[in-house]
């Protein structure tokens, strides 16, 4: 493909820079098309699930947690990482339990979301869930987490109000309100609510 | 605040762990609200800008860019990272320029995406950029970037379709999509197509 060829940066050598308990770093060096050699850091990352849940009554289930790297609570969809040996809706099965009680009877896979192309691959499958069930987990240790259901709408003007400010959050709600504002699309998808 | 008593993880102790050109990683140890200490490995980045360049003739202008933690070609909104002394503002100002050759006269300010709450501090400062006027600057060496503008329902359908992944995109396509579509929103936002 020509694109490829006017576009890819081929790798020439590589290493591990940083191998934590979450974090693995690589520093690669690359040669760009024009021929310049550069260096690449990134991060290898498993990828992760994300979920709308639509609750019986009309409502999306956000939960507040608290969250290191940004110093603040933040309120999101349910997410995380894929553990190994998981596939993204066996592991969306699981948070979405951990997370909130619930399971649902009816997921739909929507999307992938790049989260940062700049330095990572990590890539999110997002999900729809609905005709939810009481399905208790037990929470992870040290996870402090409070649901928050809420309206479509109110969920929408904290995005817009810079309240929800989560990029999965973001894509995930804005996917939700056309879901449940554009009959048409909703049809297309085939989800039924 | 009783909810930050609740949430907060407190930072016992730190260190860098890996510092190259783009990537700074810290390890902290804290304590989780309910007394356990864990440990906490994040990126702490500058912060980034990404803007929505609307023309004249009514598209969108996305940039089609190899992204090497990612391996592929991708389809994205004008963005990058903020430089040293730069605001947001002046830092998209600078990318507009490079990556497309046009500036903005009438810029406004969106909102904040945090693109990987799980381990980065990263916000992307989100504009919306329209009355452009040509202001050509030289490309970053070794960016290999080409302009693809499109009306905005053609960049929606990629989106749908999952031709276009990139969070800061997806997130600033559904912003523009609620500006060109609904007057009242963009009235309330000041903004005039």
């Amino acid at each position: 493909m020509s694109l490829d060829k006017e576009f890819k940066e081929v790798r020439l050598s590589g290493e591990q820079v940083f191998s934590g308990d979450l974090l693995h770093v690589y520093r690669d060096e690359v040669q760009l098309p024009d021929g310049i050699k550069s260096k690449r850091e990134y991060i290898k990352h498993p990828g992760a699930s994300v979920i709308i849940p639509y609750t019986k009554s009309g409502e999306i289930i956000l939960i507040r947690q608290y969250r290191y790297p940004t110093q603040k609570i933040m309120l999101e969809l349910p997410a995380g990482k894929i553990d190994p040996g998981e596939n993204p809706k066996e592991s969306i099965d699981r948070e979405l339990a951990e997370e909130t009680g619930y399971g649902a009877h009816f997921i739909k896979k929507l999307g992938k979301i790049h989260s940062c192309v700049g330095y990572s691959d990590e890539i999110v499958y997002l999900f729809w869930g609905s005709s939810l069930y009481e399905n208790n987990l037990e929470e992870d240790e040290g996870e402090n987490i409070v649901k928050e259901p809420m309206p479509i709408e109110e969920a929408m003007q904290k995005v817009f109000q810079g309240q929800i400010t989560d990029a999965k959050t973001t894509i995930g709600l804005f996917w939700a309100d056309r879901i449940l504002h554009n009959e048409k699309f909703r049809e297309k998808l085939g989800i039924e609510i």
